[in-house]
């Protein structure tokens, strides 16, 4: 895979720019991924310009043979536009507004907000889009991170959109929800709130369903954003990739992913963690996405055992691998004494710097043109389930952390290669394919399920399995998997009359292929023996 | 004891209610509570109301056999009152409005709350006050649960007024609280603030004579509109009784149950508890406010050990016993996979459904005509001491959990008969009073507990009793019930001159009577061994 | 030493005052402190003046040969002003305006606190600056105590003056500040906020270089408003000495103490710690500060082992001894059941009550006569540097734990007479100078230390020493020290490329001077050997 860098030219004098390249040429490092924060240095007055700095470190790079990936700098909202137009600011779910003074200061429902954002991007599309140095794009920094909800006014009134379009009356939207419970009928849109704190004495919350459907719009309100800085991009870059920096699964909560890069060219990943079926989770997860080579957009330049990272990520599908950062920033919320970054403060190369340096001249293929995956195993990750988990009260459950440390875990330390599944389409004619969790029904994925295992296919699920419908409502009728893979003829969920005291509590045969329900509150070490055992019944 | 359960008709079509009350009917459920949450559907718009399917629920449950208790449903204010009144809403102590989207979202101080409520509640007397199949009234749900205090500016207003009439001048009331410490004096009752966060660098805490009697007024204010609702009714229901269902000691904090049952006339209450003792412990609290048989008004459908609960109960006066609920809420807050209901989500009978069967059959007799409590032991619980404790910062105790953990489990395990007493005229001539925790002295209190003891009573108090006056301020004089029971002299507190080593600190004879003082902070195993001690002793 | 005793005449009636003094008499206690919070009981309202009690309760005690210290009333602004001028309340960094019912509810920015702080000082210091019974002054109580920090819309503009005034133009500022990073630069001096909580879904926190300025400006503010007293009373009390109850080191954060008492002619201070080599600490820390005699203003009367710790204190420089308080409050926040005053609630001698007496009787000389030290160790104790690690979000550690628990327990239990060193002016001929988490740079006690191991000094640093500049962000050159001290000629910090597995990284000899880098994370334990083995090699 190829080597690159997070850089800041925006952060030195220009006179440091040669000395900063030469190091990385030195190092076999020819990319670096540049401007993510630097919208302020960029439009440093409203409608006033300094592209020079940028010209020329990226001409500067092109004489040491280091290409560029561009990013826009839309998470930094300057201070001249939040002064301007307050509601750039997004609003917490304290109802207070979030601050200026850090990074994702803004609300993805704010015309102004857009109008400024798509302005920038727009101009360094021009600028930028066909510059032979710049070899392809990032959008924004980690969407998501900080501020994936708003609760502003704007927020609201975009929120009530989305479920007047998605629910077409009121009255099929109370029926849905059930908001005859506790007399919480609403008569209008506009009545609807933003799933703020209740406030009441004792612990009380809001509807799940308002939660659901606000865990939903809030994910499409980012993807929406992504699309409109795509759309300013596509016609000046010509066949230059887009992608953007997830910070995947982990952040609090999740983005649908799937729909963020359904119509990027590649799917961009951050990861910082030193847990090794983390890393290869993750990576798998991002290859799998688009089922294609992924790219690396931040890995911790100061991982302690970064060979053995390297070698998981590159195994998985990784094509570009960039790390961040080239240097420590001395000051602000990332200041740091260094450590975890290419060069010390003094400017010296750290022990990784050498690491990265034994690598690329090693390195002599391409990633491209051997990657081939031959993943016997399916893993299917739900989004929604992940949100009705992370949203219940009585019943919340870590669903990221279950799916990775209990099942993908085992998996990997078995060597099974495995693919990561989000929608029924991708199932494919895998040995096994295991469905954690997977609490949201989903008629289009019973069929899937029931026509895998009709061709021959294993199948493992939970107890939860398709206990919800699309508006966070338990079910009150079994649904027809249940009878047709596991012969189940009751008019009754497993769980009311079976005892859970196995983790195997239903297994039976269809054809040549055969269905498991696994107890879902078994530990991660019964998972191991599950696995191991329909492994060994493969 | 006859049992009923909690059915929402205005959560199901009408063909589903017939069905329904044949599964009752077949297990012998002759009663059913309804209506509580149902404002929205009985007046979907303002002055607009629907009550054809209260009617028909009605009647066909009469079809079966089945008595309803009709509940007021003013706990859930409609989206219609709050859009047009938003003071309907109360405030938190945060200084947030609590958010329309749950249920108790009132204000017991916004006129226009008490106006709507009290319209409601006399057009539902009027309906069915005189219902043949209506036996019974239950006022609102829970009251004091997610919402006893309001910071509203309204409540602030009715607290000063309050404090006015308690206190007569401010002068007195400076006075009283002592506010010449830290120049906290007030002039006016409009300046005297609600005990809301001080919101200082470190921490720091309203005044405790503010916070108690914030903690009584708030109490008062339920027991007001309790009291409303109750005059409304009256002319129009005949002999049916009133009650309401509390949820009491255990949330969060206390109303004064004896104020809120005062006028009433069955003493109700909700328990979720899987503890013997703690079962035992509520329903003798129960039976002891009004000194008659009590309705148990929820009890989970779905206890681990119904059978054993409901003896538990029964023997100690339970009349009537509702099941909480017939079926699972599959939408909202909450929403299950069911369990804990007669019914599961698919409509087939539980576990309990058949526990509850077979009791049915087996019932042969009515409890009012068995029931008499022999009970040889008092135990005073005093909702002001319970208060102080929990306002306390530097001396914080779980009133509560002490007297039902640390005192009335012993006597429960050794199979003693207990009432709980609240009020000085309670006092009987039981074999053993006992008063833990009893910080708050009332003069009254202190003439009833010397005469008790003259009367040959035995008496045990906690080395806290008797420190703190009416205004949760620390006397500065023994009261003389300690020189007159046990013979204490020294112008001295007896914590502060004698070392408490031993649980029992002080025992004096009187006549035929006895004292015993306890030290107030030993364990729960020292208070066995010392009840043990004192009834070998009787 | 001489004892004292802090007083409350106005919470008495006048009667009592000759039967509580005759109570400090008989205990030998000449001394009493009050007045600090009886600003409504001296001006009940705006501009009306009641100051009898004051007048006779200072009279009275003079009868008994009692002198008294007097103390301004500033800390507790009554509800008149509150309501008058609103602005008088600080803002909490939650947004929330601090309320009046506690105390040191007042902002230090406010015009109208200020003003009316100043009439109420003024009309004391002409009232009784010259009263022959009156000894000393107190400003105000315990700065910084419950309101350090003020979020107000006041206070925001006096931060962007000292902001102005220390950086002159907002380009400088970005500079040092490194703006650049996440587009955070500023345009105008007005665009810069307070460091509220930046309010995100997940934790993100103010820019650290605002931070420290934020510190900065705080302890400053409550510096100025000190002397602002300071210059009101001089004019009036001749050669009285003024001091205030310092809280020092403890309270969430730190003022930096050595600016507060820089003009006032005694270091007064409140300790409540039953830690031997914690009150040891902190009397050293107090003496250390004007390098003389110094004042316990406040010490638990109800403190378990009153003479030993009475002995530690006095050992350490203390000239007057005021312990708190003579009574318990029956009432308010500090309400109590007795045991920690001198007198119990029904006003009999307290155990500690005899302990005075006792001491009193058998002093008879007066500790200025006998007190010098010989202080062989000298401790650095640096407020920016704690203030540093207080804000570090990644490098959190707790400064004054660190330096007490882990380092001058160590001294302490070795019985090394220790100095406690705030600037290089203080820097001695010790045997022995350490500095523990010097993290903040400093040209001047850079030559201050090179100088001090030049002639012969032994220093031990830790490995984070002179990592950041003033402005709180990490120096990007190795400082010269490391060079002349360790003879390290790396362009690398130390911990950069060494290895830190040892407790002591380098040790190098210069002359007869000899410096130690002390590797910064090591234990208690370690500390303690560490010392001792560099001892053994003084």
């Amino acid at each position: 895979m190829e080597i690159g860098v997070a850089y800041y030219p925006e952060h030195e004098k220009s006179e440091q720019w040669p000395i900063d390249y030469k190091k990385l040429q030195e190092a076999g490092i020819p990319t670096i991924r540049i401007a993510e924060f630097a919208w302020s240095t960029l439009e440093p007055e409203d409608g006033q310009y300094n592209w020079t700095w940028l010209d020329e470190s990226i001409e500067f790079a092109a004489e040491f043979g280091i290409g560029v990936v561009l990013c826009t700098p839309t998470a930094c909202p300057p201070i001249w536009l939040v002064e301007k137009y307050p509601d750039v600011l997004p609003v917490h779910k304290s109802g207070k507004t979030v601050g200026f003074g850090a990074r994702q200061h803004r609300s993805y429902y704010s015309a102004n907000y857009l109008a400024y954002s798509k302005r920038i991007v727009s101009l360094m599309a021009e600028r930028y889009g066909q510059h032979p140095n710049v070899i392809a794009w990032q959008l924004d920094n980690e969407f998501g991170g900080e501020t994936k909800y708003d609760y502003s006014e704007y927020a609201k009134q975009a929120f009530q959109q989305y479920l007047a379009d998605k629910y077409g009356t009121i009255a099929h939207l109370n029926q849905a929800w059930g908001t005859v419970f506790w007399s919480q009928q609403y008569q209008t849109w506009a009545q609807i709130p933003l799933p703020v704190p209740i406030q009441s004495d004792v612990m009380m919350w809001p509807h799940p369903s308002l939660e659901l459907e606000f865990a939903r719009f809030s994910s499409q309100g980012l993807v929406q954003f992504a699309r409109m800085q795509e759309r300013v991009l596509r016609p000046h870059i010509g066949e230059r990739p887009i992608t953007t920096n997830g910070f995947m699964f982990c952040w609090g909560d999740n983005i649908n992913w799937v729909e963020m890069f359904a119509t990027l060219d590649v799917v961009g990943m951050d990861i910082y963690s030193d847990k090794p079926h983390e890393i290869a989770f993750y990576s798998d997860a991002s290859r799998s996405v688009l089922n294609k080579p992924f790219w690396m957009m931040e890995y911790g330049a100061g991982a302690g055992q970064l060979e053995r990272d390297m070698r998981i990520i590159e195994e998985r599908g990784c094509e570009r691998f960039f790390l961040f950062k080239m240097k420590p920033f001395p000051w602000g919320q990332e200041q740091g004494r260094g450590g975890k970054e290419l060069l010390t403060l003094t400017g010296e190369p750290s022990h990784n710097y050498n690491v990265i340096q034994r690598y690329t001249e090693a390195a002599t293929t391409k990633v491209e043109d051997e990657f081939q995956t031959e993943a016997t195993v399916g893993l299917y990750y739900h989004f929604d389930s992940s949100w009705s988990y992370q949203i219940s009260v009585s019943d919340r459950l870590p669903y990221a952390n279950y799916v990775v440390d209990n099942v993908y875990r085992s998996l990997f330390e078995m060597n099974k290669q495995v693919d990561v599944v989000y929608t029924p389409r991708q199932i494919k004619a895998y040995e096994l394919l295991i469905l954690p969790l997977n609490i949201m029904y989903e008629a289009e994925l019973e069929e899937a399920l029931i026509a895998y295992v009709h061709n021959g296919g294993k199948l493992v699920v939970t107890t939860d399995l398709f206990r919800k419908n699309d508006s966070n409502v338990f079910l009150t009728e079994v649904p027809k998997l249940f009878r047709v893979l596991f012969d189940w003829q009751a008019n009754n969920f497993v769980t009311d009359v079976v005892d859970i005291t196995q983790p195997i509590v239903l297994e039976h045969e269809t054809g040549r292929g055969k269905s498991w329900l696994i107890a879902r509150d078994i530990s991660s070490e019964e998972w191991r023996e599950v696995i191991e055992r329909i492994s060994g019944a493969i």
